[in-house]
């Protein structure tokens, strides 16, 4: 299971500085939506060129415009970009077929799909599917169980085959790791419990402990 | 009507001199999310200090983190940021509310919403909603006929009532105008009709020319 620090909210040299402390304890470096649209493809450039060995993913949230966004971060040095499952399959289609061309991944963000929308995308099996309670949705209905709850449900719902890799994200805490965990997230993916943390580098390494002690613990 | 330019897949250069030599024949000048995602919040201020007099509109296709994004955009001198209508509701609202409290504008793209989600968001009688024909849906299907046909449909149901202050988006070119204005929009968004022309001005005066003349031969 690979942590990814998400970043955003935040100046690029705030975000190196934040994947620099926590450098131990994760293992992919999300360039956040807010500063791709804040500081456009140089936020991408800044975290490739700082961090050559991490994966860096790319939260573009394409909507539209595919081939040409998803070239955009690729050539910036992304190893991943996210495109919208709400998003016009066509969109959807074409974003993974860029990634391809370029031997790179797409992450495809079920935040506000259905059910219907979240079959659909399990054809794309070569994709990650990102389960995503989102920051409004969080703040507005303010509950970390009812982003951990949501995600359980959409989890087993949305993956049926059980042979998508799955990433999680949106408010996950150490309390909130019990329960995504049981869904095998392939990517697990931490935001503010770690960047607004008094200490972001103890609050990663904590979260990487537990996963660690969980998976031995599975192992024995 | 006004007549919003859309600038996209260029540099911020080439954007304010596109701008520049189509001034006298439009209204609104759109930076598009390719440019935002691109170049960052860099190429609103750009159009705000070479544009003083134009209506700026951020393309900004916020799906998530509204109030941060909205508030991004608006401090960079936008005057009109989009929203997806597809995204959870309750970004839909805080960007609504967003745009309030600065005294700013919203735009809702209805890009591959479904009728049931278009009601809902006509609560919005504040916002602008656009129909919009991605360029995908455009590039993928090919033709321009789907696009002013979808624009026709999606159109009068939309906006049952008539209130709403509507936008039109995606394909749009002189052939396609007759269907279009039928439908009464605000806003005509027009991109590579203008931007790819051989004569991006002459293309430009010869849309503003056509709606002059529609809009003259009403009133007699």
């Amino acid at each position: 299971m690979n942590i990814q620090l998400a970043l955003d909210r935040m100046s690029i040299a705030e975000a190196v500085a934040m994947a620099r402390c926590t450098e131990p304890y994760i293992d992919w470096i999300e360039v956040g939506t807010s500063l791709i649209k804040e500081y456009g493809m140089a936020s991408v450039e800044a975290m490739r060129r700082e961090f050559p060995q991490k994966v860096i993913v790319a939260d573009m949230k394409t909507f539209d415009n595919a081939k040409y966004e998803f070239k955009l971060c690729f050539k910036a040095g992304a190893d991943v970009a996210t495109v919208m499952g709400a998003a016009p399959p066509v969109t959807v289609k074409l974003c993974v077929e860029t990634a391809e061309q370029f031997g790179k991944q797409t992450m495809i963000d079920l935040l506000h799909t259905s059910l219907k929308q979240q079959r659909e995308l399990s054809q794309y099996a070569q994709a990650i599917h990102c389960l995503h309670i989102s920051k409004d949705q969080q703040e507005g209905e303010g509950s970390r169980q009812a982003a951990a709850g949501n995600g359980a449900e959409l989890t087993s719902l949305s993956n049926p085959a059980g042979h998508l890799r799955m990433a999680a994200a949106g408010g996950i805490t150490l309390e909130t790791l019990p329960d995504l965990l049981t869904l095998r997230p392939a990517v697990l993916i931490v935001g503010s419990a770690i960047t607004k943390a008094s200490d972001p580098a103890q609050a990663a390494r904590a979260i990487k402990a537990w996963i660690e002690e969980q998976q031995r613990s599975e192992q024995r």
